[in-house]
């Protein structure tokens, strides 16, 4: 079983409840992976059996730590249109709410569809760049294959502020591991904190809301299979101890998989 | 009394609800404008008596349409940290969720700050502009003065389809009120369905799901007062149904004072 498959892995307890476990394959510094978590709760509609269609749109806010150790997971249908279903998710460990979730799940219809972001023309292949060095990172980190084309972790925190905190880089589950929803959550949250790219700093950080949306429906996620996707991020603005940073993932045909949001607190 | 605060006004009922109603100022084609219903569900938290801090995140998901009339809002904060605070919200009417929400509240500390994207330069300014045309439209838009610097809603809708959808635009609340919290996440879905600037076809929309960060705290948003906000705001990806958009609201003194994103189910 792949570790990212055993960290999702919930067994229903009653009615709307599941339950967890973190998984030490996806530890960050102190407790698990954001992604995890926000792949966990979408995970809990994914496999609910009032499930309608596919994800459209997931939002988690991460309320307080996430111990080590076994969690519940509520997951409920609030509301169910003709095609549309509107999910709110709380994960909890001893009775106390530490992450809370929305989702919107879909079925689409072929509808007129057009791109109108673009990827970076141009780029090299994975293949042809070096995979990240990753040594003295947390366990998380070692679950992914980074081959940055612009804007990497830096080597040292030197303190030298730069210009922008863009980074582009290809990344896939390590091992290689064919892409689904949850999965492409998870990723939305792999790109490292940009106030580190922006003042090479390491200033404590940590997510607050993390918002996807899923443009690509099952099809094309098969289609990408195991290969990475193309990751372009970006900061918006620092201020005052919060900044956002926004995330695209692009398929290696060019085609926009998901379009992602996070807002993230900094202490200093 | 300004008609967003009689829009937004809620009277507590017990416990953790309340209840308000739709206002005919803020009446769109169907049910009320989606930046009000926003609104009013910060609200809830905002006037809630254990509020700790300022809305630093929103997210909103309308789950169904809201009638014309009263209906009920309950708002819990689940967690309160030391220096954050988060909230689920749901608006009901006869008991059936019509919209949920999530919200992060933060007292925010003085830290580096700095900016990172930035606002289109050398603009107009907004007395130099038109004021935008709004006969024929819903109630909800003649609250607003917009004036558009490029990307206007297109006089008709002859299927010519664009190249990009993106407009800068003037706006603020008409007659002028000055900003604050709920106004600031009500001006966030006041920008255009995309689909429409794009295709130039009036196709049936709905936002399903709106994630607002607010970069300003109460200061800033008292310095700006009621003078208008920059808008800028381009979609991303169109595809079987749904597309995002992004929009900035900036100060004029150039400002990022929120980021907003939003995913639109759109009918063909």
């Amino acid at each position: 079983m792949h570790p990212f498959d055993a960290a999702v892995e919930l067994t229903p307890t009653h009615d709307d409840y599941l339950r967890g476990a973190t998984h030490p394959a996806y530890a960050n510094m102190v407790g698990p992976f954001g992604g995890t978590t926000a792949a966990v709760l979408l995970q809990a509609a994914l496999r609910h059996p009032a499930r309608l269609g596919d994800p459209v749109a997931l939002t988690v806010n991460f309320a307080a730590p996430i111990g080590d150790g076994a969690f519940d997971v509520q997951a409920r249908a609030v509301r169910t249109n003709r095609s549309t279903q509107h999910w709110t998710m709380a994960l909890s460990q001893d009775d106390h709410v530490a992450a809370t979730a929305t989702a919107v799940f879909a079925k689409r219809r072929s509808t007129w569809s057009a791109p109108e972001a673009a990827p970076p023309r141009d780029l090299p292949a994975p293949h042809a760049l070096p995979e990240a060095t990753l040594a003295g990172r947390p366990a998380w980190v070692h679950r992914y294959d980074m081959r940055f084309v612009e804007g990497p972790l830096p080597d040292a925190f030197d303190d030298s502020e730069q210009p922008h905190s863009r980074s582009v880089v290809w990344v896939r589950d390590e091992p290689p591991r064919p892409l689904d929803f949850a999965s492409l959550a998870a990723l939305c949250d792999s790109f490292f904190p940009r106030v580190w790219m922006r003042r090479r700093t390491r200033t404590a950080i940590g997510t607050v809301s993390l918002t996807t949306y899923f443009h690509a429906d099952a099809p094309m996620l098969a289609a990408q299979g195991d290969r990475p996707v193309l990751g372009v991020v970006r900061a918006q603005a620092f201020r005052d101890g919060y900044f956002d940073h926004s995330a695209q993932l692009w398929d290696d045909a060019g085609r926009l998989l998901a379009s992602s949001h996070q807002l993230v607190y900094y202490r200093e």
